[in-house]
């Protein structure tokens, strides 16, 4: 086993609130209490907490995204709502659940229960003790956003074993400067809320800038080329609506904690690329104000024989795995045959 | 009179500090108090501060640099502190105070004495109201940077007799909604702390959101690619100490109704090319976060025959013309030059 520093020490602490997979029913969420072992704190209790859709015996596909990705993919017939990568996940799809099981989780730490440093690498391990809890040996492809493409890339080096191949989604090996000094500030204006009393105020804040780092000025120019208002003395600019209710509706759901921790984990992160040894897709996206392209073909370089580049022109920048479903779909549906290929 | 939305009231309320021009010494600072009539507010009481270095008998140069610039533009023999256009200023530049008088001045709102809505026409007038003063009939050029570029805008409109050639430099006659949306969410950072008593907290964070609009990731790449730390439990990415040097430098010395005012006054701007009817170098920088490039080519189609365009690529995007002295220079000389050619 490849992560000797974490156990489990307590499974089933919920069950799951579907029946069992073996039944051949279509959808399962359950969560676990656990023991992590923390790159930066050391053993922490933890709770795992995942979707599982598909049958019982199809290979496993794991989805993981942004920091503000969850567990549900993708409405199903047993949790209709919908979930944050609705047209990727679907019937004649390449992530189909009629073909594979599709597994995604909550990233330890969105719950907002752990108020330290959380590392990439933490959340690599608390897959492999989910896939553990699971009777899951080995993943058919690991598929990652953003976030969820750092946990990836820690997941092929650290239980390389357990993984086929990696499809790496608009996430380098490292954080651009650039980009965790935007970042950085976001931490800054939820700080400046958290001063008195206003914590929502500075978290709605932080991901309205964190929106202008998602988007790009081609959609902003766009949508948002209205004149400005003067409105009780101030003036008003035609995005604002926009970033209010951005910002608004993701203070509501978004406990603070989880927000500042994951977004200071994507800064800590850093892995040599030379250590990722199954094969990987990397996706880049043209215009990504956040990961840029020439970081993605660092890691491209860094991968050698393993790695190959798929670039995407979109005016939704670091967005466009969320937009360009189609394309996505498209992507990953080559990358997935590719695989079998190879395995 | 191109202005007659605007009459002086009073002038030499305060004595220039320095002795006469017409003495043929070099540098002359005063202030006028005026009655401005304002495009959102009516007629206002201003106070006009200006700094004009050469000899009494030289054609003149107004410099108009960005929202944070004022009239001192570079040190010389009565006021030797540094200015903000230090390099660009000086013996055998383009703008050598032996050639021409340069002439400078603070933004009305500069002083946060006028907590209400500004127009970039509003600072035009406030210009024309100055040459009155100043026995000034007509500029030869004025070179404008960022936001003095959109107040060059408005005075080649307003007050077109007066103005032989514009130079406008990371400035175009809207605002892109992309850079509006920015500047709207650090007016926001800086409401943040003013609910929680932390005004110059806010003020700092708004500098720092501009700062990372001003530079590029170029150059962020270059000089912060060391890995975080933690410290205190949190996480410290490289580009903080840098961030934080800026911000508190900043907020040191800004009103914060100056900021606050005058960054929605570039988001106010709004010309049609068309109506700047004087010969007009437009010049942008390629990978200028704030001023795209386009919106610049947008301008000088507007303008037709009277546009020309001059482009730079700079790691240091929207600062460049601060930071690429020896190249502006060149295209100052160059349009100052052509300027002789068709006078």
């Amino acid at each position: 086993m490849g992560f000797a520093t974490a156990a489990v020490v307590a499974t089933d602490t919920f069950a799951p609130v579907s029946v069992p997979l073996d039944a051949g029913l279509h959808a399962v969420r359950g969560e676990i209490a656990a023991v992590l072992s923390m790159r930066h704190n050391g053993p922490r209790p933890v709770r795992l907490r995942y979707e599982l859709v598909g049958r019982g015996d199809a290979p496993v596909v794991v989805l993981a995204g942004g920091i503000s990705a969850h567990r549900h993919v993708a409405a199903n017939a047993e949790f209709p709502e919908k979930g944050w990568a609705e047209g990727l996940v679907a019937a004649g799809r390449a992530l189909d659940p009629a073909v594979q099981r599709i597994l995604a989780f909550d990233f330890i730490g969105a719950d907002g229960a752990l108020d330290l440093p959380i590392d990439t690498a933490d959340q690599a391990d608390a897959l492999a003790l989910l896939l553990d809890h699971l009777g899951i040996s080995q993943l058919q492809c690991f598929v990652g956003y953003s976030y969820g493409a750092l946990v990836g890339q820690q997941f092929a080096i650290r239980h390389r074993q357990r993984l086929l191949k990696l499809v790496a989604v608009s996430g380098a090996h490292r954080p651009h400067p650039y980009a965790a000094a935007w970042r950085a500030l976001q931490r800054r204006a939820v700080a400046l809320g958290q001063l008195q009393c206003a914590e929502s105020h500075g978290l709605a804040l932080a991901r309205q800038f964190a929106m202008l780092s998602y988007r790009t000025p081609e959609e902003f120019g766009e949508r948002f080329d209205a004149p400005p208002e003067v409105v009780n003395g101030r003036v008003r600019v035609a995005a604002e609506d926009y970033l209010d209710a951005a910002g608004a509706q993701y203070a509501a759901r978004t406990p603070v904690d989880a927000y500042l921790r994951l977004s200071e984990s994507i800064d800590l992160h850093r892995v040599d690329p030379a250590a990722i040894r199954v094969p990987t897709v990397v996706v880049a996206v043209e215009g990504d104000r956040l990961v840029p392209l020439a970081d993605c073909v660092g890691l491209v370089e860094g991968l050698g024989p393993r790695g190959s580049l798929r670039v995407l022109r979109s005016p939704y920048g670091h967005d466009a795995f969320l937009k360009e479903t189609d394309r996505i779909d498209a992507i990953l549906a080559n990358a997935i045959r590719s695989l079998g290929e190879t395995a």
